[in-house]
């Protein structure tokens, strides 16, 4: 169970205010729909505002001037943030540092933090580096020479290879592979020579990797993923790939190698991009496109090649009517034949 | 080797009828072209009835009615399924139970069922239940609090996160990730700030996960999996997605956050969903397609946007033509242009 | 630091000639417009040509008859190739080999070469053979009866199921996954039974497999991928397949059951090819295609379905101007209309 927490308590914790009691005891959250009188609720989107008068919920996060139906309010700026810093409140507890647990292999050289914890079946390379707080879950493989920044996650048999550099606060879901050799070969004549890649892969602060995603290490230098970047499951970056600040890269996105991609980007679900191109800031790039050439910033773009996303939407609703297409071509085609026919007659 | 069975006891096993010398024993089970006498064979598509009559195989299983050419026959409703049955007879072989193997790691307050398996270098999480008969392989980390049914089998370095709860007679294939943090991030102005996804993954029974495969925990609730789907390698499962009854989900498909897939529902591969969809029951999705709408129930669908498949591939024909239907809209143009002007002229 | 060499070493090396002062000293490779004269620079592509003559490299590995600009050169048939194996010399150290060592756990009936390692953490199930200087790196898991060839590298938490065959000098990236079950099931009239994959994996020499790669093993007999051939990150290859020699599987390409690939085939990005097909040798396919029927030898293909990959050029860039042909049609059909109407009325 969670702990009870006045509105006045989470109005101070969320920087806002409250209209209505503050005093009422709450302790935890839910739907609009579902939320008892113990619970708080929120109102993000205009379009559900009337439910606020049926919502049973004891207190809502709203934007200041929403209509309150005679509800206790938590007035906030944004509502959809301030739910989920209660979330994190109500529901994430820090679990206690427990250290290098019996099980865990540890290297020579290494250098851990205050308060860490090492799972059984971890295995830490040598001349590894732990920052405070880090926590190294079952199974996960730190190879040498690693550095990791303080309150760093790593999840269940994730894989962090030779001499990359984490940063702070960054979470590596179960089973994501940080450093793998990229994909370079020289053909030799008969087949293909294994270039070494012998540069790396470096996570600025608060990067995020999902599930079994892969970011190759650079041929020579770095493979660079910078502050803030979210990377969902499955996603691969091949080597030499740059990624700005806070971008978001959707689930079985594939970027090819030495692409460089600007800040806040997104890239939505199974996009693939070819190597050695240019993604400016700002740019949306609709689900499944395949992007063959530099994109320039602030717009949104969908398809193969990629074009302005409205424009892609216009041409997809032709496809299905393609084949008739077809048939009104092949009719124009017989009527100016007669109508040529009928004035040669004349 | 395997064990020799006469005709008889496979028919009895099959629940089929034996015309022919039911005594014979055979040790196993080979193609049509290849079986030799000490084999069975099956004939499931009719296209190969005529093979019938030159197989060296000692029995063949078909439907009653089938011409047999003077062959051993094992009648039986379906003989495809009834040929998967016999490899299981002869072929697989249940592994002894091993117990919490040395090298295994165990929380605390572990319940464990009768004859259990676990690996050396697998780590079982506080407050785990394996059911009876369960095998967890080596390196397969099971997060705290997790339950998993009977005569589940979890493979190498699979990882099943915090609470989530698995069904009987499941399969979890190498490396499958099952209950990563859904991906889901609130805008704060700057960057993204992490929505806590303090919900859980549910496999029902009789569910196969494959190889990588990655199934995010729902935000608030159940990302929920029901009795007798089966998923290929390296799909994605988001977070809060439903999926209905023995569906089939192949490789590298991608499903968004929030959408229900009805029963018996085929997502070929490379396929992508997007969120907060409806797939009715019965519905078939060809590969590569890009879902960006609800699909009604009993159909087939192909292309993006989908639409029914019959039609998609004429659309898809029409493809490699449009560039000449750029010059013959050209062509045209000209010709009623003069046309036009002959007109004016008389 | 890397240990210096001359420039007479490195020709003999790499079996080229020295123009210029061979007894000069350099430790190591760098970029044409980054090295200084300590490093060796390289020249591939003619239109970096005129770089040579500002490079403060020590020597420029190059092809015979080009012009050095007074440089040091050592020419060589292919200097991009020449590179290559120069980062090989100067920057890969075989590691020692350390054994097996405390927290690697070894089953019965295990025949291991010389000069192995097997890190803290890794799994070597029983009737295991490992050949002469393997390295199997921590958490890699492999089951009983895998035999590996001399010098192939297993990396960290990849698992290679039971009975797979390995070559030698393979490397296996993290994560990958080698002989999980088919995706093979029978319809039963309710669901699917799962139908035994009793087959197995075949890789043979110098074969490469990317970071989280899945090869499922054969139903009956083997999924077989021959000398030399890469494959990238996260490509799915489904059972029964057979990819020739020296192909190039790029990242989260997907290939169907029982497809039969040539030699020297690239499959760009994301690629998804159907089952039972057959592609020739040579083909090269580019990103995103969906391959739907067989592929002759010696040609480029994209799209889908695949067409020529001009063609496919030709036919894309049609696609944003569609909803323009749909109003040339409709106008077309217009001024039809109207001179069929004039000739009535004449």
């Amino acid at each position: 169970m969670t702990e009870p927490r006045t509105l006045k308590e989470l109005a101070e914790y969320l920087d806002g205010v409250v209209r209505g009691d503050e005093t009422l005891l709450v302790n935890g959250l839910a739907p609009l729909e579902a939320a008892g009188p113990d619970k708080v609720t929120f109102l993000a989107n205009p379009k559900y505002a009337v439910k606020v008068s049926t919502t049973g919920a004891g207190a809502v996060l709203m934007a200041p001037g929403s209509e309150s139906y005679g509800r206790n309010v938590i007035e906030v700026a944004n509502p959809y943030l301030a739910f989920a810093k209660l979330l994190t409140l109500f529901y994430v507890q820090k679990p206690a540092p427990l250290g290098i647990m019996p099980g865990a292999s540890i290297g020579t050289d290494v250098s851990v933090g205050a308060d860490i914890t090492v799972h059984p079946g971890a295995v830490i390379g040598s001349g590894v580096t732990l920052g405070d707080r880090c926590i190294v879950h079952p199974g996960a493989v730190i190879y040498a020479g690693v550095t990791i920044g303080s309150e760093t996650v790593v999840h269940a048999n994730a894989v962090i290879r030779e001499r990359c550099r984490i940063g702070k606060r960054c979470v590596i879901q179960p089973g994501a592979v940080i450093g793998s050799d990229g994909f370079g070969y020289a053909p030799d004549g008969r087949g293909y020579y294994p270039i070494p890649q012998i540069g790396i892969v470096v996570l600025e602060d608060d990067v995020e990797i999902g599930a079994n995603t892969c970011i190759d290490r650079a041929a020579l230098e770095t493979t660079h993923i910078r502050r803030g970047t979210k990377l969902d499951n499955l996603v691969q970056v091949a080597h030499n790939c740059q990624i700005g600040e806070d971008c978001m890269i959707v689930s079985q996105v594939g970027i090819s190698g030495s692409t460089k991609i600007g800040n806040h980007v997104t890239l939505a679900g199974q996009v693939g991009v070819a190597g050695h191109l240019a993604i400016g800031d700002n740019v949306m790039v609709g689900a499944q496109s395949g992007i063959a050439g530099s994109l320039p910033a602030n717009a949104g773009y969908s398809g193969t090649p990629a074009i302005p996303h409205k424009e892609w939407l216009k041409s997809m609703a032709v496809i299905p009517r393609l084949p008739e297409f077809r048939k009104s071509i092949t009719a124009l085609e017989k009527r100016i034949a007669e109508l040529e026919s009928q004035l040669v007659q004349k």
